[in-house]
């Protein structure tokens, strides 16, 4: 796996495969061949390259729902799930965000009653991708008895259970998000996570597939840089190819730039990640800053491809559309900032408190 | 029309209403009202504060078409177009740019042969909006004995006339953007514009054009910002409305102040045009600068709604990507840049001349 | 007084001086001639367009320290100091800013204590204007016995007060703010100012004094661009004068909207104040926007310069470093969005209230 | 060294102190110690990180003289110059840039005449740092038989050799830039620098000093961040510290990204040096970018200190300043992106070559 847009990058030593992104990173056993976080993040930006849909399906599937289930779940619950989920004989998805708990997941409300047996879940939830196909969900309630979160693993049929795909998206179209309705959907005593207890025990979790999220953004961006050095050296304009012009040129090398550096901190991230140093506030800044350049790379690819930049025909018209869900999802830019600002500075902004 | 999102601009005295938009601006006759151009670019922008395919429509059809043959054409061509396009029982497109001749495209090459009892035109032609179901076309083709640009009015059932929509959009998805084939069409002589003997005489009506089109940018973040305001008053998180952050506030002034400065621009352009006193270069300045503006408005904008910003649901995840096509029709904000440089410096570089 | 670098601002009927600037501006009487906003806001940016510390001189001469005597004062101070401070015969300053209270003005905590026959002062002023050589200084200072906020003419010359210039400046180096220090300074009763009773009396003229002072900006930014357009017409570079070069010519088209929309942003308001409608919120804005706009303006100005950017002898360099004063002063350009931002949401966030 | 402001970036484990930066990297012996380019890129920013100035006097003395004579100098020449310049008991300057070539600078037109026994110099320069109080200076000049650009050593008391002070800098105020007149110098032929026979021999030495110059850029952002941090946490605004508003936070936060990328990429680049592999194009790619992303953090963090930021006190009133000495040295941002881009499309576009 070449990078052929980076000439500052390092090469990367990993033997890396695109299928790598189906499987939990850091995680070996029950199917899941133990990959480094390194080897994940440069598959699944190569997987954004092309389509940031796909990369953001292996992302739910791989890095947060089986992720979880690895790192939180007992060892039968492992056995039951993470090699038919790792063979994608299932699918699987992850339900935490809430229609009225977004930036404040930490709040969510939807609870888990203690019955006999099992458990009884009541809320609702948003966003969710491949929540309309998933065998299995990942859901977070709130313990009625603790009031603390914790995990549950939800069947795709379960009754009460109501699923419906949310349209009229104008980014990674391809990725089905959903609404998600629970009346009295009942989880036997099985499918509650053990390691999942309060919303701590999901915090480093999160961290880390906010860090990989981000990498969707490097995809998309170095995706964008292809077809724009490509569609610059094809297109002629007044005669002479359109990379002959200055304005062409120095915003073709700011994309470059942008792309070398976010490539950068992405790998040292990651061996931050492996060696069990990355801090919730360097995920957050790895997620806030790579996303922000990346928005703006894709934006100058954008200019560049002038009117033919508007249809997906030539890869940009998508990779701009998708680049939006990507700046939001797994933290917005300003909730992951202020996540840095808590650790570098001391002090907590993130909750105004504004006299109304 | 209140104008309710600007504390600033000044109160506008024009009697305006939306269907203004389907006459052409300034020129009276032939069942048009002779609206002034303030009137057809506040409400121009109105419409676009809404949906920009609609305020595209509109502009392709009174500002384009129409405009060239009310300001081109002969007498007995206005009466026989004019009034039945003046009611919408008739639809028009504008044929200019082709796949090769974007920002290029006074260096056309559809060609016009004469032949006996009127012309022949042969070429392509790519973007003309509205040009699926348009009844009339005003094509430019170059005239093979003068190698001159000439208008021609072309039948939209015309033999030897291609029209395929472009499709996968992702942008203005309701206007119909088309790819043209012109095989040999024939153009009866009295269908030839007679005032339209070279690019040059096209040269101002594109500039008049070019202005309107900046409007619908104005209206696109008006009608961002209207949203956002709404949004951000309504939605909570942290217990508070997210108009209490200080991150979204800012966020939201700054689009504020895009949208004062936008609106006066536009304001003095057409004050000046009223006058018969904008040059070429200041209509160019007000496209780029004011597209510019819109642009960084809607993104913001869209940073502001979070997820919810990548539905069309709230409107800005339509609006944010409507405001693409605008950014680069009617001239790329670099080759409108451009031209307001030659008018200021007196050197032009649109055309480089990089040794290959 | 004409404008040559803006092609699209209004021509403007007001007959225009300089020496406008050292009158207070909507003020008739004790040797004032009553000028229009409009006008002054002209010539203070023309002043400003050769040097942005004379145009600083005369904002705190004609626009605070006097404006004040004017609006707020009694018939006999008027009298007594509006003359001789309108001919130049006197200096004055306007003193509120405090070391520790500097967008948090209101708060400030220099005290004023009634003593018989006056007033006794003490505290603590940092960057008052011209303080270093006024004969008169407006204090404000909280009135021990009520609690708010009221208004001292002070003497240059008084007992205990101590005023050392502020040294180090990289910005408006001629201008002399200094540091203050009030150690038991009498003013006697005729002193007190009888208009200022709170700091509320004060918010419309420092609104005022606001947009003022980002007309100041606006004159800067001209400056640059007339030196960047004379520059890069004389200067060559590979053969050719540096306004051949397409990211040049960019550069000083970006810089040419960005002053039109200042220009008519300015006028607008103006024309607000002039009928008594511009709202503090309005005045914020303005402030703020315009100086944002002008700072970018200038940076692109010092990138066209080259090598000659960093010395003041082809005026940019000065004119860069100017600019920082502008925005900050009379309200950073943060304050001023979140009180812009107040007025449009109705919720204030200007004080944060994080839990520490 | 410790490097507390970036939590991302790797630990180095090379021994770094600031005299490194007196010898030029990458080479040993006749009183060098073969420093490693990393090494000396770490001290570079270190010592810009307090003082820019400074850094650009070792920049010069080490990495542009003496890298100069050590690489293209004979070994009589080492030998003479090199061990007194290593312990700085002589001192040298770099005399490339002229008044009228200065991004065109392989056009300079300061000639060498060969005379009996050595060389006549004529010409002027412009800018050279160090130059007034030199006691060598390194001087490129067209050898007239050749017409190619060669490279001479010249005493700074040289009879024909004037150097006056460049006054009135707003940036760098430390560093000694001059203008320089060279009316009939004599050169020994001892004295000519036997490697240098064409500008090409230079290319590469400036490429790496020109990367090494981006290097004072990150350490001037990395001193700002590092005052900033101080001053949010101890300067209070309504009650609480500076660090705990939104708005500042995420400029903070912004400013901290910049710092990690532009770390990890200065220290990629120089790992591929070491490895002789940066190519032109990714040492140009280096200091646009770099440069860049370092202006903007400096900005952000002239925001952050509000009035404070306009004086030296705080130490970022003068760092604002001095980036754009940086911004602008070997190699304008504008220059430099061309290279890149003419080395990724294979088209140069640096010469522009418009109809006048």
């Amino acid at each position: 796996m070449e990078n052929e847009v980076a000439p500052i990058i390092p090469k990367v030593r990993e033997n890396v495969k695109p299928w790598i992104t189906l499987f939990p990173p850091s995680f070996q056993g029950h199917g899941c061949p133990g990959l480094s976080a390194t080897a994940y993040a440069i598959c699944i930006s190569e997987v954004a390259r092309v389509d940031a849909s796909i990369a953001s399906f292996c992302l739910v599937q791989s890095c947060l729902a089986m992720l979880c289930i690895a790192q939180l779940g007992s060892e039968a619950q492992k056995d039951k799930y993470l090699l038919s989920l790792s063979k994608l004989h299932k699918v699987c998805a992850y339900a935490m965000t809430e229609p009225d708990y977004g930036s404040d997941a930490s709040s969510l409300n939807t609870v888990a009653r203690k019955v006999p047996g099992g458990w009884v879940l009541n809320g609702r939830k948003r966003w969710p991708g491949n929540s309309s196909f998933a065998d299995v969900l990942v859901v977070l309630a709130r313990n009625t008895s603790t009031n603390q979160v914790n995990g549950f693993i939800v069947n795709g049929g379960s009754p009460g259970l109501k699923i419906s795909k949310i349209e009229n998206k104008v980014s990674m179209r391809m990725v089905q998000n959903c609404d998600i309705e629970l009346e009295n959907v009942f989880v036997s005593d099985d499918d509650r996570l053990p390691g999942a207890n309060s919303f701590q025990d999901l915090v480093n979790l999160l961290a880390f597939s906010r860090v990989m999220a981000a990498w969707v953004s490097i995809g998309i961006a170095e995706g964008v840089y292809d077809a724009c050095q490509r569609y610059l050296g094809d297109r002629k304009q007044f005669g002479v190819p359109l990379a002959a012009f200055q304005l062409n040129q120095e915003k073709l090398v700011r994309m470059l730039g942008n792309i070398q550096a976010m490539w950068l901190l992405r790998w040292r991230l990651c061996k931050l990640h492996s060696s069990s140093k990355m801090t919730i506030g360097q995920a957050s800044l790895g997620k806030a800053w790579i996303t922000k350049q990346a928005r703006e790379t894709v934006a100058l690819g954008r200019e560049l491809l002038g009117g033919n930049g508007i249809v997906t025909d030539f890869h940009i018209g998508k990779a701009f559309c998708d680049m939006e869900t990507v700046y939001t999802y797994e933290g917005s830019y300003e909730v992951n900032a202020l996540i840095v600002a808590r650790e570098i500075t001391s002090i907590s902004s993130i909750r105004p408190t504004s006299r109304l």
